[in-house]
């Protein structure tokens, strides 16, 4: 194991990791070991990140996988996630995040096998999501074959670059066929938006149902996410 | 902060609100922050709320904060909730009413976002709301950038009285693209309304889908609110 | 209050329909005070049923109403249930049964608000009820406003003559617009039917939304039903 | 009660048949006593099983009942699941597997309940499941009349031999009008095995729902199952 420089120095991001994934199955995100969340520290260029295959009720902060950002480990005595690699290529692309969410959550995990976007259809949505969520395309067979998860990875850029959409004001989208990638500022924020979208695809799923082509007004979309975000945002304490 | 004379005549007042705002995600009509209660005292023209963006879990009798019928804050050292200049109309124009909830509650929101009245089709409806609960208009632009919370009160009233719908018998609006607004005689009477709100909007999703064009008979619907409600009622204890 | 010979004689009698009652809000059949049951005395011809409108947190043995089966309260300081007379017919029509359940739960009330029966779609229902779960017509414009309760049992009891249904094999109904009543040898047994009537329900309203056809074989109905039911019944420990 | 031989030598068989079917109730896969484990010792050819009709609150280890392969009980004061025959037959049939569970879980019983396949439609299928989750055809009149649970096994046999599925990488099947059997490694591994298929039988209701023609990719079908499953898997810790 490893006993070099990081120990103490870490074991704050290590422990905030750890207490991110602990919430998965508090809030109802994972079933069994189904889930992982990460977060960085961009002055070092360390991630944390959760092991592969562990159970939550045996984790501990000992478990957590420290990485630099080609992948190597630095700290830790486990595997990391078997999906390290797609969180690297997001925290290399998306340089404004800090953590990064993977779950199988049913109702977001509902929108990705069904191939669709989840869309805008009210201020729950909009007061975190900017614009609809999007769906990836599928990977290709040798993308799927060779590298998958650093391909996985990259099919979510690509997805965010060519549809022009800022993962800053979206932060979180459902792969196809697949589950959904959730972010934010930090490990617990990516957790907060992986609970809202959880929310938000549990009800844009009943909300089609009952009619099927409804979108939310552009200016009310613009107006509550704008009252929470931004530089004219007026909700909550200052 | 305020040390004035609110601060004893008024501690009950703000006790009962915290209390009803606590039993939010107690009845799991909120995730997170997302709700808000208010109850009035009618003879002073005082109005106590839930702060803006608050933990549950975190928020105590002195976070509740009190304001008077202009949005005056006369007590609190926090912002109350950014939704209060919509409570504040509906108090201004629904004269009988002395509590107000806000939630995003899932099933409710569901039928706001459809942009769809949840019409009545049982008795567990008819026992507590008389009538279609309705859906609002889209607010316009203009309603939406200026005065957007105090808007949405505007067009709640506007909807019950140019539909002819008394508000005391149908004690709760869908906002169109947005979510319930709920009401009743104090702030724990609200709650228990939203409540309700929550299982009939459930029903009746699943209900339409198994019949998409069933109805409540006029007859049933009758009988059941008034054997709750006015001077014939016969339901409890008396 | 009462302190007559009932008193000791319908403690027993008593504290089981309190269980019974209490039982609703632990399988999650009841939002508040959303349901009732009640149990007979066949040979004394006494029924013990829950208090109209009372808190199922604060209820007491000494809530439980004992009546004859003229309705007439022998014992108790609260009004019956308000469904009651419903009850009272029930016991008279169907000699058989012991314990009566009421509620408003979510997935019965939804095939009861749609009009329809719970078709029998599988050997879960098989297991308990005998074919299809009939869903009652409508009430009369008069019958709603004339002795409401009284004809809602009659309606069920007319429902189980004319469509030849055995209420014995068949231990509940929806009430059109309205909601189940379930029966059973005694109050527990009733609840336990009405937890699997909820359980049922939810199973056909996705099993129909997959497969709008679907019906279950005549011969596994039998053979699951007899398992557990008459003469040739081999499940459990005998 | 029996005394012999078997007593000492077999505790550990009968406390983890115990533990898993305890896990039933835990996992929210069961109502009441809708459901059975069972765990074979494949060298001593002994079956521990559930008792028939036993609540699971008042189980213990000494209510496990003990089998042959041809039914004789071994030990036990009770008789042995109603479905144990089922049970025999999957043993006798598919010699790698060591551990059967049968619920009447809601999703997967809808699909069986439909009379149609769980699609694959997603990587939280593919991680447990390989290809579509067979439903069975309907049994004749003679094999529900005559040995009802032992043709309930053999139709199992028969479809994974028709369609040339292997029990192995697909370890469980819905039976037509009836409900899930799930297999595994041994009695725990069934249970996990069980949690999946109903999580998965959930997701692809709503996903049919929003996309009635979407199917997974074979190659991500096959990433996923390989990533977790034989001699390239790279999941977990090694």
């Amino acid at each position: 194991m490893y006993q070099g420089k990081y120990q103490t120095q870490y074991q704050e991001l290590k422990q905030r990791v750890l207490q991110a994934n602990l919430a998965l199955p508090q809030y109802g995100l994972v079933t069994f070991t189904w889930g992982n969340v990460s977060e960085i520290d961009r002055n070092a260029g360390v991630i944390a990140i959760k092991p592969s295959g562990v159970e939550y009720d045996a984790m501990t902060v000992d478990d957590i996988v420290l990485l630099d950002l080609d992948g190597n480990v630095l700290e830790g005595h486990l595997n990391p996630s078997s999906d390290t690699a797609t969180h690297i290529e997001l925290y290399l692309a998306f340089s404004h995040i800090g953590g990064i969410v993977h779950t199988h959550s049913r109702q977001a995990t509902i929108w990705a096998q069904a191939s669709m976007d989840i869309p805008a259809l009210g201020t729950t949505h909009a007061d975190y999501f900017y614009g609809d969520i999007p769906c990836s395309r599928s990977l290709t067979k040798a993308e799927i074959e060779q590298d998958y998860e650093k391909n996985t990875g990259l099919v979510i850029i690509e997805t965010f670059r060519q549809r022009g959409i800022d993962p800053a004001a979206t932060p979180g989208i459902v792969v196809c066929g697949h589950a959904p990638f959730v972010w934010g500022k930090h490990a617990a924020d990516a957790v907060h938006n992986a609970v809202v979208l959880e929310e938000i695809a549990a009800m844009a799923i009943a909300t089609r149902q009952l009619n099927p082509t409804i979108k939310i007004q552009a200016e009310l979309s613009d107006k509550h996410y704008f009252r929470k975000h931004g530089a004219n945002a007026y909700y909550g304490q200052k």
